[in-house]
């Protein structure tokens, strides 16, 4: 007698994603579950700094908001946007240290992080490269059965952590 | 009558500055304090970190360090270096991020960041701009009275601590 794993088909993946699109003034995060095939947004928000703000004050805002709803939340990993291209040096340093305070956070928490770049999150929602902010958050709003669009910070945090979602399911199918 | 403040002259300037020189794989830092137009070295360490950690642990470890060099040290106030120009926008988040954690690092110990970008700090402490890594360890050693030069970020750390302290100095001079 042996005691088999339970087959792919018939397991319920549940599990909770935390999405972290970060900026320096704007730091999206949302939480996604995943049951039976659908997705529900438990949680979404956005957390301003000020730019009249010394920066080490606004990296403690965003961090102290994410370690806050990462508490709340008691979500099972993380997923952040991944290194834009294209970009001055200056602004990928303002951009590095809101990331940075964003991944000290889920590892203060235990969570592991996975990185998506943009175009990668476009594609699994089902958008074309260049869709625009407006028409991501109309698409993440149907697949999270919203009335109407979060925010547009909240909207790509979302949408960051459904590409998470689809695929860890494409690696289960891949591992079957 | 009237209590006048203590005139400059007769002031003992005595500061605590704790210096930063952030990397995600090595971060230095560096304690200095003048006293009487003298400078001392306090503490001075480098923070490193495995690059086949994932970057998540790595920018834990370098906070978590620099969280616990500050509550040991209890400095007055934290210098960092600035923006790099001219590097690569890929390097230059990888350097956000870890002085990211280490600006935040600075606001939970309640203390003002002021930074200082590489050019300035090699002049302030009368090295010429194209000087090496060497050469300023080699000041830096002289200006600190020791023995031997301490490890380059360490070295470099403490060249944005004796920056800072000078600019302080030259701000006195110019409020007489």
């Amino acid at each position: 007698y042996t005691c088999s794993p339970m087959p792919v088909w018939q397991e319920r993946l549940i599990v909770l994603v935390f999405g972290i699109d970060p900026g320096s003034t704007a730091t999206g995060f949302a939480a996604v579950r995943r049951e039976k095939g659908r997705f529900s947004l438990i949680e979404a928000g956005v957390i301003r700094t000020r730019s009249k703000d010394p920066i080490p004050h606004r990296l403690h805002t965003i961090h102290q908001g994410l370690v806050d709803a990462l508490v709340r939340i008691e979500p099972d990993c993380v997923a952040i946007e991944s290194i834009f291209q294209h970009r001055s040096s200056e602004s990928a340093l303002r951009l590095g240290q809101a990331r940075g305070v964003a991944l000290l956070a889920a590892a203060q928490a235990g969570l592991e992080v996975s990185p998506y770049n943009p175009s990668t999150v476009k594609k699994s929602v089902g958008c074309h490269g260049r869709a625009g902010k407006q028409e991501l958050a109309r698409i993440v709003a149907r697949l999270l059965a919203l009335e109407k669009p979060l925010a547009a910070d909240a909207s790509d945090a979302a949408a960051i952590a459904i590409t998470h979602i689809g695929h860890q399911a494409l690696a289960r199918l891949a591992a079957r």
